[in-house]
């Protein structure tokens, strides 16, 4: 989903500190309130707002306050072995486990090689790259994926059983920026779908179902209806294979296990996570690997463009230049959710800042 | 691609039994062309007739004999981890260097509880479900996938830059059979594009571009241009970061760097591929995931029938149910292959059998 462009333009830093004062309020540790803020902050500040402060805060905030996120972090290590581990998360808030399990991965594949690290029982953790970009400045690569609320059905039916389930993959370069890919295993977000029908515009072939699986270009048809995964069956598979490996294996829920989205405020989500971290020097000496990234990155964007186009990205690049940007003039806050905060900050005795 | 339907059965043994005469008798060692020839019948017999004997023996049998890949096997380990290595194959057979290495994945996954091993240097090694689902007798979660030569373009571009690098995933079941996907990271392949072309009959929108990068529904345009990948840049992001995993980390050709197609029997491929290990008791006790596994499949083939839908599918049944069938009744192969065998085992004095 793309970014939101509009909106009154706030400096990140006073949007950051703001953030952590807010989740300290409603009785999040110190640490955990700011492991919990930058995982948030970092996907604002790259333009991922589905998964930053301007759609998440509130929400978080709301299922922190209802106790259907447990505030105060209860992590308990189930098994482990010398490459992986599996950490019940208790229902704790889902960056909190999450960092702990990808910082173990990177440990253990320091030594090992490899390293393959599951949560339990967690809660959404936000935009998977964060926990992949997480293995970048120890010169590994990283890998995150999560299961999530079932919209998508498997081919040839009509009932949703499987969520989006995302995944993100980062590998380090030497003087570019590293490759850095997240993407959800449907074609769209739900919300460029909501889009859609609000300007009553048609959607593109390919996009959605209607409620009875059959495809439909109807927006609103879609928003009763379900996404359509990426390459039909084949993404059909992969958010499968995904949901048994973080819900399933973990212990976990998954499948049509979760919990109604109607009962948000009411059931943990109890969903599971996958972190892994990849020592590039098992293979090939990190500098080398570094300038060959770097070699590779060049060769991509120098391709003959496609007839109509300027530009060639790799991924992660328009990412890297929305923070830049971002970093330097500000993050647009949309109006209406200027008031949501302003809302909050009043209820909590924490002035939301000017812009 | 489909498997192919048409052709005079023969029996499967026998079939089996004439391939490994084939291999030895062009140089191979017995068990080297043990190895294989049951790659090849396996995909044969599952109805992946792209990576059976049908489009492959006399392609391999071609490369062996012109020396363009090395007959007698040579590996080496050239780094280890107690969770990683890399083997340096030697333009060896894909198949030989494969099954060490996926070998090697699982006997350290039993100990450190995942790994992680890659090949370099190798050469063209059937399809990835084979190598994924050797380690489903060990009660562990299989991975595998390989880069190709390029046929897909960067989004944005018309160069083709990246292969359909497939991969696989197997996951073992209970009772019923394992969850096995195994998929190209393009939405069809070339295959039946061409097939498409030969019957006159316009693609699906979303299949292909032409040689200028313009989306077409014309298959010859497709043939003479790239094949698109899933989801557009998600599976462009797929392609590429398997890529540089299996070719650029192992120090094997990525991107444009492999020897042209013209030069098949000239230049070795150069192909790296990447194999991996997931002990599941590192997560769950066998018989217990086993269980949820036999549910989770139970549940996704109850799900309602979209309209018009008769069966839901899960990853992998088809293949399974072709096998049964390809065992009992024979397996079709096409009048023109079976000229071609008749052909090859005259020139090598080992008699083609009859049906």
């Amino acid at each position: 989903m793309p970014g939101v462009d509009d909106g009154i333009l706030f400096p990140a830093e006073r949007l950051h500190r703001w953030t952590q004062r807010v989740f300290e309020a409603v009785g999040v540790r110190q640490a955990d309130a700011a492991l919990l803020t930058d995982s948030l902050m970092e996907a604002t500040l790259r333009g991922v707002d589905t998964h930053g402060i301007t759609r998440m805060l509130v929400a978080y905030v709301k299922r922190l306050r209802a106790g259907v996120v447990r505030v105060k972090t209860e992590l308990r290590l189930v098994r482990d072995y010398p490459s992986t581990a599996l950490v019940d998360c208790r229902n704790s808030i889902g960056q909190v486990g999450s960092h702990y399990a990808m910082r173990l991965a990177i440990e253990k594949a320091r030594a090992m090689g490899v390293a393959f690290v599951a949560t339990t029982h967690s809660n959404h953790y936000g935009a998977a790259a964060y926990w992949a970009m997480m293995a970048l400045p120890d010169g590994m690569i990283g890998f995150s994926a999560t299961n999530a609320l079932p919209t998508v059905a498997p081919t040839g039916s009509r009932t949703p059983m499987l969520g989006t389930n995302p995944f993100a993959v980062a590998i380090p370069a030497g003087r570019g920026s590293p490759l850095v890919l997240d993407l959800a295993t449907t074609v769209v977000a739900r919300g460029r779908i909501a889009l859609h029908a609000k300007q009553n515009k048609p959607l593109d072939p390919g996009w959605a179902f209607d409620e009875q699986g059959r495809p439909t270009t109807d927006a609103q048809a879609a928003l009763n209806g379900l996404l359509a995964p990426i390459g039909g069956y084949k993404g059909y598979g992969i958010a499968l294979a995904l949901d048994l490996l973080c819900g399933l294996m973990t212990g976990s829920s998954y499948g049509t296990h979760f919990p109604a989205p109607a009962a948000e405020l009411q059931s943990p989500r109890d969903v599971g996570a996958i972190f892994a971290a990849l020592n590039i020097e098992g293979f090939m000496d990190l500098p080398e690997f570094k300038a060959r990234m770097d070699t590779a990155i060049h060769e991509i964007k120098a391709c003959e463009k496609a007839n109509g186009m300027h530009r060639i990205y790799v991924p992660g690049e328009i990412e890297f230049e929305t923070k830049a940007k971002r970093l330097t003039e500000g993050i647009p806050i949309p109006e209406v959710v200027v008031k949501e905060f302003l809302g909050l900050g009043h209820e909590l005795a924490i002035p939301f800042p000017a812009p």
